[in-house]
């Protein structure tokens, strides 16, 4: 199946009753070319066009290509009864992450649009979540909470937000028991690739639309309820139509995107986006970035900054004992515990994270001296390869399936032996130290470790882009959601313990993908530094000319207006950062399963 | 598919044309728990009954359960006319590690049987292996070296000895060439679960076999070579009969093993053989061992011996300034970087190995002192758990045919991202100068090292018992090719040398989940340790009372007569041992392809 295209004859190998007024509509000629479930795709002018009845779109240009877009905001709301003509009930079904934010944003979105359409929870009746459903007001006395396969046969609308290892295991009796010509709405396409896996297929008589909000539930909920005051306050999705039953699949799901609070919404596909969500969580949202600080502690605490460093002091520097004594501390002696963690964990989640967040890849580059930018081309251009052939290898496990079958069983072994924590290191320990001792404004931006991330920030973005994903997709799993989200949490709380307080799709993924990152980071780009190799002209170059960063400027164009906030350590407000793919009362979420 | 049992039925079930005077029988009755293609069988009795109608078997006890297995043997030699009756001509292909070995030991096995069997090496033309295969007397001229499918069309029986990614490649252009009726000879079941991923079958009307060398192809050539004046020296074999078309496969298969100089053949299945054949080089036999020495390092360097150990000596020790001193230099400053390499990886390879290789695993154990051995327990207690964790995810990633599809890709990924060194890093360049200095009787026995090995080891045993395999595979994919085989190479080459220079399967598969085992021991076994975590009384008694010492024991009992030579820095002989997995002379055996 084609990766992010949907033609309409593809829709249709895909089991997609085309019909006139469908939703799916190829709005530039394609070239797809096929390779079992990882296509290729090559397009000139949008690939995606979603088309709504009852929302305008808009074309927006990112880098050298188009995308529809949608435009959300209070003021669409009055076509909210439009959009969900028919949907007399919307089933929420699960209280993760997702679940009690887009429940209550919905109900307020159709409050405020004068519709009577009611919005249920379905949980199992002993499950501990039910307390903090009633306690926002949903309730069995008014009908709003309900048993699970009770409320789904009832839904004329199915948004299901239970777990990923539990749409794994409940589907099938969650498919047999919506109402014929209703909607699946889900917030995330893994259950496609377990489906796929299976070799099943959806029933043919609902619509099956995805909704996939770029950031975590309390924040969908928190800017949504911004939004009454802040114009444009609000967390952007994605959106799509994978099967379009009743020909107002997309009126539906642009609907929900705006009923939830999306500012803006972009299209993909089920496929495109779980590939590359689960892609980018084991790639530098998550496991990367994991692999990254551990290496670059591990290196400076055994040798500094390495040789290099210390010649770029002593044939540069001026006063000559400064120089010495850097080139003493980075080179032959090491950093200590605390001043390693420094130069790689903070200087990342820190300031590079800020640079980027507000000035792009680009910005951290040009604000380093001409020396310092030395240190960042060579250690870009050491760590870029090797961070493209994890990137690949991750991309293609996902696609072909793997990834996901692995996620499967090993939740699966999870009664023998439960996933444990990774926060107890002597890394993480000094991490904890050291955060307590911060002073933000002096947390270095330490060039070789600005570009060992950022080349492998680039492999992630480099490798969405020649897999065919569209800029907003790509911006977002790569970037974005890294910088303004993620990182951010890492930065309040510690690497370890956001990976340790994900969902078990994007914890097993960072566990299994960001050794990997570290031990090839080690054999190949600090051997080839330490061995003296500089700068690669070419492969800078291809840095500063990409255009992901064109891209990211229109992107960064379309933020939230307000920013996510984020606890710290000992908080527990919105443990779990990621999306969709955050387990938030995570023991919940599991109990509704 | 069934893991290991081949009754009637499931014979029937994958494609094999059941017969009268059909090699497979079930000795026993099985139960069968199916799950897709992870099938545990429960057995009592020997579950494999290869039998032959030409050599006879012999019923061995291994711990509580029996196999049957055939006795080679130059006395056996005289059957061979029998047992290849109608193979005209066997034609070898490709020039790897196996072949050359194969190929010779074939072609004097059969002229002191005084048989006319041609053996002819399949090439292509322009490979740089015919001046190998020339050399040793297969030439043009006399017919005994042809292009890969001309010799394939003319051959009664095809052993096809190219790499894993050439066959997964070349497979349905192989299986058409083949004569109606002949034989396809494979070393390596690893063909079988690419054709279950591509969903294809072997053709009905041919034999398909297996005989797998439990050592690299010099060896098998060179123990061969010995066995002609000492008896008993050979390589074992195990071997399988996954598809009877003529009735008389199992007769093909034992002449096979022993016509190689398999001193004892064992039954498998080509689906038992790879999954424990890629299961195990990914766990304790390349992935695990490499795992555990970085972690090692690492931690020997940073805190040297932990401060259990120097507990240990406060409380036990005699002298007291000894004591202080070990204290002081075992807890708090680490060791050197050679030290410590010392106790992690020499005494691995060196000692450990020797004393497993003689004594077995309870050998280790029974000759520390009491101090030494609660450093044992506490190590190998807190280790075992998260070893299991991480063997049952490879074997169930090998089983369900992930790891086998991620090979695939891989392989196709090489053109653009070549697959990397890995003994260029900091540790294996101490461990050269380690090994320089080497005195070989002061390399320590580290107890705390040899707890995480040994209970890696038997995590390894583990995994396979639960999933069904027999004791004889156990012991070998376990145990034996680590400690008689891969160690050995590995004291006098490195880890990482050994890793670099096996065959893309088991590198890829090492690069892969050596630093699985490296986090998880970190950031479990460890931290456990370092938090006063005693050793758990049930896993160490269910260490010592496990039955695999007994099978072991009876294993050693059928060990060559003759140890295996290894080379030392520098010598290029038997580069990359590990049995059928081998890319010896790596380049030829691609070239082939």
């Amino acid at each position: 199946m084609a990766s992010v295209a949907c033609t309409a004859a593809a829709a249709q190998a895909q089991g997609v009753v085309a019909r006139p007024g469908n939703a799916l509509r190829s709005a530039a000629p394609l070239r797809v070319a096929r390779a079992g479930r990882s296509a290729v795709v090559v397009a000139a002018g949008p690939k995606l066009d979603l088309h709504s009845n009852v929302f305008p779109k808009e074309l927006v240009k990112f880098a050298e290509t188009e995308e529809y877009i949608y435009r959300g905001g209070r003021d669409k709301y009055s076509k909210l009864p439009e959009a969900f003509k028919g949907i007399k009930q919307v089933g929420v079904i699960g209280w993760g992450s997702q679940a009690p934010a887009q429940a209550q944003n919905l109900r307020d979105s159709f409050a405020e649009a004068g519709m009577d359409t009611k919005v249920v929870i379905g949980l199992r009746p002993d499950s501990p979540s039910c307390e903090e459903a009633r306690a926002v007001g949903f309730t069995e006395a008014d009908g709003t909470l309900g048993e699970v396969f009770d409320v789904i046969s009832k839904s004329d609308m199915v948004v299901l937000l239970i777990s990923d290892a539990a749409q794994a295991r409940l589907y099938p009796r969650i498919l047999a028991a919506m109402k014929p010509g209703s909607t699946l709405g889900l917030s995330h396409g893994f259950l496609l690739g377990v489906m796929q896996n299976d070799g099943a297929d959806f029933r043919k008589d609902i619509n099956v639309v995805l909704v996939a909000p770029k950031g975590m539930g309390p924040s969908v909920r928190r800017l949504y309820e911004q939004g009454k005051e802040v114009n444009g306050a609000g967390i952007n999705a994605s959106f799509a139509v994978h099967q379009d039953a009743t020909g107002t699949a997309a009126d539906i799901a642009v609907g929900w995107a705006i009923g939830v609070g999306a500012p803006f919404a972009f299209c993909t596909t089920l496929e495109s986006e779980y590939k590359s969500d689960i892609y980018g969580e084991r790639a530098v949202l998550l496991g990367a970035v994991h692999g990254i600080v551990e290496s670059l502690f591990r290196r400076y605490v055994r040798q500094g900054m390495s040789d290099i460093y210390g010649e770029r002091c002593v044939i540069l520097g001026g006063v000559h004992g400064v120089v010495e004594s850097l080139f003493r501390r980075y080179t032959r002696q090491g950093m200590s515990d605390e001043e390693a963690f420094k130069q790689s964990v903070e200087s990342i989640t820190g300031p590079i994270t800020r640079i980027i967040s507000r000035d792009g890849m680009l910005g951290v580059y040009n604000q380093f001296s001409d020396a310092d930018k030395k240190i960042f081309e060579q250690a870009y251009s050491a760590s870029f390869a090797p961070a493209m052939d994890i990137c690949y290898e991750i991309y293609e496990d996902v696609a072909c399936g793997n990834e996901i079958k692995s996620v499967v069983n090993a939740v699966e072994r999870f009664g023998r032996w439960p996933m444990g924590k990774i926060d107890q290191t002597h890394m993480w320990q000094v991490g904890q130290k050291v955060r307590a001792e911060r002073k933000e404004d002096q947390i270095p931006i330490n060039p070789f470790t600005a570009g060992v991330y950022i080349a492998t920030m680039m492999a992630t973005v480099q490798t969405l882009q020649e897999k065919g994903h569209p800029y907003s997709e790509i911006c977002n799993e790569s970037i974005i959601e890294a910088v303004d989200s993620l990182n951010p949490y890492m930065h309040a709380r510690g690497v370890a313990f956001m990976v340790d307080n994900c969902s078990y799709t994007a914890r097993l993924g960072s566990r299994k993908w960001a050794p990997r990152f570290d031990y090839i980071l080690d054999q190949q780009a600090y051997v080839a530094v330490d061995a003296g190799k500089q700068a690669d002209a070419e492969t800078i170059q291809a840095f500063k000319s990409h255009p992901v960063h064109g891209a990211l400027a229109e992107c960064s164009r379309m933020r939230p207006s307000v920013d996510i906030s984020v606890g710290v350590d000992g908080d527990n407000t919105g443990v779990g950062a990621g999306a969709a793919r955050t387990e938030f009362r995570s023991v919940a979420a599991t109990a509704t399963a």
